[in-house]
C-alpha cells in the first residue's frame, strides 16, 4: 500500500488531495515539524532531504511534489488528473506545477524558512518583509497569464489544482489579499467544496489536533 | 520546426542539449540578459516570467527546464532521454530534475539574483556568502544519495545528466570546489565530451562571442 509522509501546513496536502482524488489505497504518516521529526535518522532514511512529501511506493520512494503528482496521474488513469496522452498538455501542467515549486513555494518560504539562504538575522527579517510582494506578484502572474479555467488548464480538473489549492492556502499568512486574484479566489473556494479536498483536509486537521 | 530562446550562462543549457540529444530539428534564439532582452515587450509575450528557457512549439510555448526535458524526451522517444515506459522510474527522473530546479538553482540563484527576495543590499551580501554552503551541501547530497552511476539514474543517460551537468558548470563561480564531489566531478568531464552537448556548448559560446 502507498504511504504518503506529510506534515499540516505544508505542500505535502498537494499530494495528498491527489491520492484521495485517485482514489488510491494509502496510508498516511503525519509528521510534526515543530518536535523536527524531519530531521531524525528514521525520516533521513526515508528522504535525505528532511523534507516532505515523500511516497512510498511497492518499488521504492517518490519525493518532490511535481514528480508525486504524475506518478499519482500515471498510475491511476482512470482519475484523469493529467493529460497523459498528449506530450504538449502534460508539458504545461509540469510547466506549471514546476514554476509553483521553484518560484512560488520558494517566494513563500522566504517569510519563515529565510535561515535557509543567510546567517545574518537581519537579513531574514528584510526577506520576510518582501514575501507579501513575491507571492503576490507570483499570483497576479499566474491569474493573468497561466489560469485558463475554470481549471487551471481548462476545462478538465488535474494535479495543478489540488497544487494550487495547498498553495493558495498560505496566501493570508504571506500579507497576500486573495481578492486581488478573483479567478483564484473562487479556485479556491470550488476545490475545497471537492469531496477528496475535504477529506484530505479533514485527515489532516484532525491528525494535527489529536497530536 | 522548435524553436528554443536561451541566454548564455543559464539553466537553458539543458534543454539545447537535450534537442542535440534528442536529434531535433531546431533553432535557438539568443537573448542578452546584459540588456535585459527577457524583460522586453516581445520576449514578455513569449514568457510573461521574463526568463529562459522558452520552447515554442507547433501547439504552443513550453516554459520551464523540467518541463521541456519531459517534452523533449515524450516526442524523440527514440533518443532515449527518460524512462518512459516506467512511471516509478520516470517519477525519479522528475523528482531529480525538481530537486535541482526548485533547491539546487534557487540556492545558486542567491549570490547573484537576492534582489528578488529582498531590498536591501546589506542582505543581499549576507546571501553571496552563504552561497557556497548551501550549493556546496547540495551537490553532496546529490553525490552521496541521488547519483546512480555511471550516470545519474543509473546506466541509462537521460536528461537528468544534461541538467546536472549544466548546473554543474556554475560550481566554481558559486565558491564551491566540484573535487569535493568526486563522482559529479567525472561525471561532468565526462558529459561534456558527448558530441551533443560539445555542440549546445559551441553554439552558445560562439554566439556570445559574436554579439
Amino acid at each position: 500500500m502507498l504511504k504518503l509522509y506529510y506534515a499540516p501546513n505544508t505542500c505535502a496536502l498537494a499530494s495528498h488531495i491527489a491520492l484521495e482524488e485517485a482514489g488510491a489505497a494509502y496510508e498516511t504518516v503525519r509528521m510534526n515539524f515543530k518536535t523536527e521529526d524531519q530531521k531524525k535518522p528514521d525520516y533521513l532514511k526515508i528522504n535525505p532531504k528532511a523534507r516532505v512529501p515523500s511516497l512510498v511506493t511497492d518499488r521504492g520512494i517518490i519525493t518532490e511534489t511535481p514528480a508525486i503528482l504524475l506518478y499519482i496521474a500515471q498510475t491511476y488513469p482512470a482519475a484523469k488528473l493529467a493529460p497523459l496522452d498528449d506530450p504538449f498538455a502534460l508539458a504545461q501542467v509540469q510547466a506549471f506545477n514546476s514554476y509553483l515549486c521553484s518560484t512560488v513555494h520558494v517566494a513563500h518560504a522566504h517569510r519563515v524558512r529565510g535561515y535557509r539562504w543567510t546567517d545574518d538575522a537581519a537579513a531574514i527579517e528584510t526577506m520576510k518583509q518582501k514575501v507579501p510582494q513575491t507571492v503576490g506578484e507570483c499570483f497576479l502572474l499566474i491569474e493573468r497569464e497561466m489560469f485558463a479555467g475554470p481549471w487551471v488548464m481548462g476545462k478538465d480538473y488535474s494535479v495543478c489544482d489540488a497544487y494550487l489549492f495547498t498553495l493558495s492556502q498560505w496566501l493570508g499568512a504571506d500579507g497576500v489579499d486573495i481578492g486581488k486574484t478573483p479567478k483564484i479566489a473562487e479556485h479556491f473556494r470550488r476545490v475545497g467544496e471537492r469531496p477528496a479536498v475535504r477529506k484530505a483536509v479533514a485527515d489532516e486537521t484532525q491528525l494535527q489536533s489529536a497530536a
